[in-house]
């Protein structure tokens, strides 16, 4: 009996999580991956810049390796590949747009001539290796965005990307139900679905509405507006230019990733501004205060964006006036309500008319809410269905979903990164697991910060660090300098002298136990400082800071 | 022409932040102090535990104050006071419950015998000081919460505490309508009030919402039920407490503060156990799963909290099981959002049934929403208002909901902490402002910690330390050991032998260096391997580690 034909999908990111989102197709000895996302770290791990995913599976079978093809171009679907690109190395498809920000980003790498990128349009179909791939429109915060079609042997397997259905969508280009209506009808084996808003019930409201609430504020406004939002919600600098025009205000732009994302987006033909519509800052800050618009990052009040700065007042460019009306067209993503709370309470402090999530209509998602999920697989009518982009309780909620629905719970999988899914025609399975995870990413280097470095960070930020130095006589074993104690992070020094001259006695007295019981090998006697130390400091302070012995020996 | 006698507001905590409430009352030479808070760090507070106010101007007005009155028990009203008590060294007055409360906490902190606690019946009126003061019952998510009716010579200040509007409280004590419409009547001077959920329309539901959503709950489950909840929402335990013994369940208590909140208010008669309902952890363990639940801590994620441990699994006597359901009846604080998501996450995958904000009812607020307040300022007919307990655009946002009602702008005060409102029985203004801010408390330290550790602190966090030492002869000035160094928290040194190294010999560069150029003063040197160093490291890794120099001497 001849082996029946497999299709894998193997997770490498995106599952139990938010960002970072990477899926492996493998095919006989071909391996697809689609998108190659980053991750911006968790609160605990200190000092990560941006955490990418484990590619080690991907490096052990680098020549199954045939093709990256990207869904759009957000950070968390195409920012690893500027670190994994080189190692990677194969051909990279995605839409113009989607490319046009990656190159950006290979650019500022110094990458941009190391990774061949190609161009592809929605209903084209391209050869990667065995899989005949087909880009299919879908609405996002994002233009540009494609859902997949990966034609395999064994089936079509549908992967949406990141999607919502927008029926007014501000581009026009409206989500294309009759590619994946007509592939569900003709029959599709697996699919991969957004699960982001899973827990949301109803429908998203169109990016529309966004446009609706600018008219209205713009309508109202009498003096200079501040509009802060994601710069690569292209939609939305349409809307808020498009507003700025028809009342007769110049716009300008701040922030270092505003104006990339604006150039890239105008000079690919994704953003229309009339002409004269745009001016510097020097021009704007000279025009009257009903005359302009300023488009801002930092809406999620990240600590060096310019509208953060612009609140505590330390923006080179742009002040912060009485009677400016701000703007902040975004949701706070889980982990920074408290920093957007503190920029909303620092501008209202400076006497801005704040617009924020207490107005509907001020931001709405990109991403699919429960009726929208109903509709996409009713549309593509899976045989088999794998919840992917969330948290583990939404796949589970998006699992629960499918089944009401109708598909039968064997045929749904709630995997983990690096779990293997394996399909045939008729049937699923785990079939084992590869290796998956996170890499962290602290400036240059890339893994190089594991947990135990994590834990001694976690440790010096919570109560500091003492360092207690001694020089011993190589021969004599005696004490010939110190002990010295040096601190950071622990207690301010001037105010807490006693303290640590008693520490300082504890050592010697330490120092000195150690040479009556004659011990010479210096581990024991650093073990024997560092408890000696660490006992007295908790009983005087109740803190535990991390206590480094230093030996030096003349 | 006699002086208009004046009586003073100063809020010195409560203002511009939530938690950390307290304000002081002053009359001629008599200060009285409302509440005395404490607040949980902010996330750059790296390794504080808690934020108490600074009270410098209490303590150089120390013979003045003449008694302290307690709205509520939560933490962010009397949490402070193990801390102050024997600083501020007067009476404390409150209800049986708030004091109780109290009292348990100065226990654990060893002050039980020390401070003067006088328990006061709502209606019932005292004098502290020239302070007539009386406690009108208001409906919270604590029982026997208060606000405060103030009699001066001047006239009458309310003080509303933390309070919402229920019409059907569990504990049947509706707000005092009566009382708080008398005094509005009869004139009241000034109102304070609760800003906490000011940008939120229409009414908060009825505690009695989130026990028809228990019912519903308990009525469907099979198998185990764990409820987590703040400790202290006695009327929330209540509910679940009654819906375990109508449903024919045992309840377990799990977590020390559980445990505590819940012997105190049943001592004190707040809370009502069926006899035999209670049982021991042990037993619970023991029991048909359809047949217990446990209370549990851990609504917000707190790491070491008992839901926490569960969901990790490494609790000592709870484990969680598949099919259990776990109701996580509380909204995050703002900050603690994605510490709820992860447990949430953690208890799907051990295949417990998690209800949570998703299911509406599961939780309310204590606090008024925006029609509450209008009811309240409707009520109390104040001349002037004060809005306090919240962030700043929240007391901005309740200025303007007064301001609609018709108390005119110039009688709404939006004051920050330290600012003393004045007012006579007919103007108020802004007459100075008195020291106040926070003290952070970490471990026995409180006060110890400033800007320059927290700074340190910081730094350390995020890219770790090096330290480099080196002995130097006296005489001669030669390196007699040395330059080693040792880092904790920048890179996995096993991994980072070579970066070490070559870091080893740009130190020796720059001490050769520094040796030519006969430099000799310890701090410049110290500086000089400092810059070098640090120079050489962002080279190589975009880090930026904080490097301390030390200098040993023989």
């Amino acid at each position: 009996m001849a082996k029946e034909p497999k299709v894998a999908l193997i997770p490498l990111g995106g599952l139990g999580e938010i960002g970072k989102n990477m899926m492996a197709v493998r095919y006989g000895e071909n391996i697809l991956l689609v998108d190659c996302g980053l991750m911006f770290p968790e609160e605990e791990m200190l000092g990560i810049d941006v955490v990418i995913p484990d590619i080690t599976y991907l490096l052990e079978n680098k020549e199954q390796l045939c093709g990256i093809v990207l869904t759009h171009g957000h950070e968390d679907h195409i920012g690893a590949l500027p670190y994994l690109a080189r190692q990677l190395d194969v051909p990279v498809y995605g839409t113009k747009l989607t490319l046009g920000l990656l190159q950006g980003k290979l650019k500022e790498q110094g990458l941009s001539e190391t990774v061949d990128l190609r161009v592809v349009r929605p209903r084209d179909e391209i050869w990667i290796g065995p899989f005949r791939v087909e880009l299919i429109r879908v609405s996002h915060s994002i233009p540009d965005a494609v859902a997949l079609a990966i034609h395999t042997p064994v089936g079509v397997l549908v992967h949406t990307g990141d999607f919502k259905i927008d029926h007014t969508p501000v581009d026009g280009e409206v989500t294309d139900f009759f590619r994946l209506a007509q592939l569900g009808e003709k029959g599709v084996l697996v699919l991969m679905s957004d699960s982001t808003n899973v827990e949301r019930p109803g429908y998203t409201p169109s990016e529309r509405v966004v446009g609706q609430t600018f008219d209205e504020t713009f309508r109202h406004a009498r003096e200079r507006i501040i509009i802060a939002t994601f710069a690569s919600n292209i939609h939305r600098l349409q809307q808020a230019i498009i507003a700025a025009h028809q009342y007769g205000r110049k716009v300008a732009v701040v922030g270092r990733s505003m104006v990339n994302v604006l150039s890239i987006a105008h000079e690919l033909g994704y953003l229309y501004i009339p002409d004269g519509t745009l001016v510097e800052l020097e021009e704007a800050n000279r025009l009257p205060k009903n005359k302009v618009v300023f488009l801002s990052t930092g809406s999620q009040g990240e600590p060096m964006s310019a509208l953060t700065r612009m609140a505590w007042g330390d923006h080179r460019q742009v002040e912060i006036l009485p009677g400016d009306t701000v703007i902040i067209s975004a949701a706070p993503i889980p982990g920074n309500e408290k920093l957007v709370a503190r920029v909303i309470d620092l501008l209202f402090k400076k006497g801005a008319h704040v617009i924020y999530e207490n107005v509907s209509g001020i931001h709405v998602s990109g991403h699919p809410s429960q009726e929208e999920l109903k509709l996409m697989i009713n549309l593509v009518k899976p045989k088999f269905f794998v919840p992917i982009h969330g948290e583990y309780r939404m796949l589970r909620k998006h699992a629960e979903l499918a089944q009401a629905m109708g598909i039968p719970p064997g045929n749904i999988f709630v995997a983990e990164n690096g779990q293997v899914l394996e399909f045939t025609r008729r049937s699923g399975r785990v079939a084992g697991r590869v290796t998956a995870g996170r890499v962290l990413v602290d400036g240059l280097g890339v893994g190089d910060v594991g947990n135990i470095v994590l834990r001694d960070r976690r440790q010096l930020s919570q109560d500091g660090i003492l360092i207690v130095v001694v020089t011993i006589s190589r021969d004599s074993g005696l004490v010939m300098a110190g002990p010295d104690i040096v601190s950071r992070g622990f207690v301010y020094v001037r105010e807490s002298e006693k303290l640590l001259e008693e520490a300082r006695e504890k050592v010697k007295d330490a120092l000195d136990k150690c040479n009556e019981q004659g011990l010479s090998e210096w581990g024991a006697i650093k073990s024997q400082v560092r408890e000696t130390l660490g006992k007295f400091l908790y009983e005087k302070t109740r803190r535990r800071p991390m206590v480094l012995p230093i030996i030096m020996e003349v």
